[in-house]
């Protein structure tokens, strides 16, 4: 379980390496070791939820350059299951992936997509939402579905209370996650294999601190701003942030879960995060929504039927060297798989490499800069394309 | 549009190269030269209908080695239209394909995929099936088309008969090709574009010969033998093409069309067919039928639940080097557009391969002891599963 990072030294899984911060502001630039390699910080983790990133294929991802990808507990539990997974030599090997892989905890899943049945202090019963059985889920059973993956990184089985929630609840979902953090640290794991605690807390700064440092207290690998991005307004995600994360560890990554926003990403890091993951790129690429460092655009709109220019001017990704708006506006009318593919490569490439140039802007210190001149570019869509999609709405 | 084809001597389109013949039968090696590069024969030309072959991309089909794609006018006179494309320099342009295409003539679909209003000697006249509205497409406008697209090989325009059909309709289908085959004969053509004449006549050998003959004195650069594997039994496939192949001249190539089940191609180049296209490993890898050399299976059954092993042992394709049934078979229950891409791939490997074997056995004069040994091992689906397939049917 200690591998070779290709430049001779064997390096402990769990090993952080701070290369660097910036002096305007709390972004850092780090090297986090696993089991399979080490990958680059701040990371954005592309999202492979069934055993494989939807659309794509390990050797794609691979010349992406992408060096960790995040597994979904709750769908590999539901299928193909976590026996066959075991059987099949674990999650790497079964969908062909031989870098780092996080899973989840299955807990976001449970609350929020099952039909769930009952919370008790042992986890969670629901209906799956493939075949309608009856599962069970707790922070034992979290834990020895992800040992049987194999994956990298488990996360802790938590409960991610949705907005708004009053402080009573949250409160009481901060105690729970606590329990269960307790339980999943002696839960046993897969060799190698590494273990986020989740902060949880809501909108509330107290609860926040409160959760933070009893995690802090327990020791685990790394730590994750949960309960963020749960349909409160944008602002109120980067006041999570705050209020976590100066309560965690210099020496331990900072893992922001479900942000993929781009504009909340430069500005979590900003703040000190280290980890980002979201179904953002895939799940647009699926709605025809190009991403750009300006912003994302429909490509299917009338406007691209002849337009000769790649996806986004001046990206180096294969869809963008190869194909026009024209062209790929065509494969989604007529329902061409091809479609989907370069879209969603195209996004993830425009994902990966603007956490490349996040982390060259922290070596060079001139993050702020980035900052700033990302912003000053950047819509959520693309002005174009913003009136059309506010008078859909 | 005359290309170094890289061994230094530039070929001019339509030089058909005849390598070598088998000594038991008529099984001929060739090589084709055409703007875009020259293919070998016996050659197998995946299907390409829509300026994509489903579910691959370019470099993919690179990958596989192959060397001429197969593009349908009629999808591409639906959408996006031929003057799009050639407006975004043409169809190996549009698609990014910089390697050989042929074009269909779009008499085929015509004839059996529109809701057909009326045919006249100038053409035929019918409704778009994918948004309702009347189109015409008789020689004149089929060629203008493919002109436009800029394929390496045009096809004239023909009719194709159903089977059964008696001899007065299939001798009148021989006339109107023959008189729609002298129009296209006139037609203007891209630069460096050939054509090929369609061979028509049913299941009667004298309609053939007389098309046959009525072709190759308007001297195409090739000539295709159409009007087979259109619901006739599979012995009659064979006849049609003995009932052709022998009025064609030796020194330009022979198309048999729409043919792909692999049985009825050894038997064709055992005939001296040169080229086949078909649907059916792009269109079975949708329906989960894995391509092998001892004949297709499905690979969702239970029976491939755990299967560690490979699509088809032995195979060196991306698919089967990484991947195994198992995973192939959870991502088909899951939806995952992987699931397809990777039998795709493997079908498309194990036809073009199929195709390599052939050209190497008749190179060493060892075409007959392949035939045979091919034969041996070959049931069209795999025995394991002929039970079940029967008992469904
Ligand atoms: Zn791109
Ligand atoms: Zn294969």
């Amino acid at each position: 379980m200690i591998r070779d990072t290709g430049n001779g030294k064997l390096q402990i899984p769990g090993k952080f390496e701070l290369l660097g911060t910036d002096p305007s502001c709390k972004a850092r630039r780090g090297r986090y070791h696993t089991a399979h390699g080490s990958f680059e910080t701040p990371v954005f983790m592309p999202v492979g939820t069934q055993a494989t990133v939807k659309a794509m294929s390990p050797k794609e991802m691979h010349e992406l350059d992408c060096e960790i990808l995040l597994g979904n507990t709750y769908h590999l539990n539901d299928r193909p299951g976590p026996d066959l997974v075991e059987r099949m030599g674990g999650l790497h090997r079964f969908m062909g992936w031989d870098r780092a892989i996080l899973t989840d905890s299955g807990g976001y899943q449970v609350f929020s997509l099952g039909s769930m049945n009952k919370i008790t202090e042992d986890g969670v019963s629901f209906k799956s939402h493939s075949d309608g059985r009856t599962h069970f889920i707790g922070p034992r059973e979290s834990m020895e579905i992800q040992r049987k993956l194999g994956s990298d990184i488990a996360m802790v089985f938590d409960e991610c209370p949705p907005y708004p929630c009053d402080k009573d609840y949250a409160c009481k979902a901060v105690r729970r996650t606590l329990d269960w953090a307790a339980i999943c640290r002696e839960a046993p794991r897969a060799e190698g294999q590494l273990f986020f605690g989740i902060a949880q807390g809501s909108v509330f700064p107290e609860l926040r601190e409160e959760c933070a440092k009893a995690l802090v207290g327990m020791d685990f690998d790394g730590y994750a701003i949960g309960g963020v991005s749960v349909g409160e307004p944008d602002e109120l995600i980067l006041r999570g942030v705050d209020d976590t994360v100066d309560h965690l560890p210099q020496e331990k990554p900072r893992y922001l879960m479900g942000v993929g926003e781009m504009a909340q990403m430069v500005e979590s890091v900003a703040r000190g995060v280290d980890m980002f993951d979201c179904v953002m790129p895939t799940r647009q690429a699926r709605n025809g929504a190009v991403s750009t460092r300006r912003g994302r655009y429909p490509v299917k709109a009338a406007l691209y039927k002849e337009d000769p220019r790649p996806l986004e001017e001046g990206c180096t990704c294969y869809a963008c060297q190869n194909f026009t708006r024209a062209y790929v506006r065509h494969l989604l009318n007529v329902g061409e798989i091809l479609g989907l593919r370069l879209i969603t490569m195209h996004n993830l490439h425009c994902y990966l490499e603007f956490m490349r140039d996040m982390r060259t802007a922290i070596e060079k210190g001139r993050f702020d800069e980035f900052r700033k001149e990302f912003h000053s570019g950047y819509r959520v869509v693309l002005e174009e394309h913003a009136l059309n999609v506010k008078e859909n709405n």
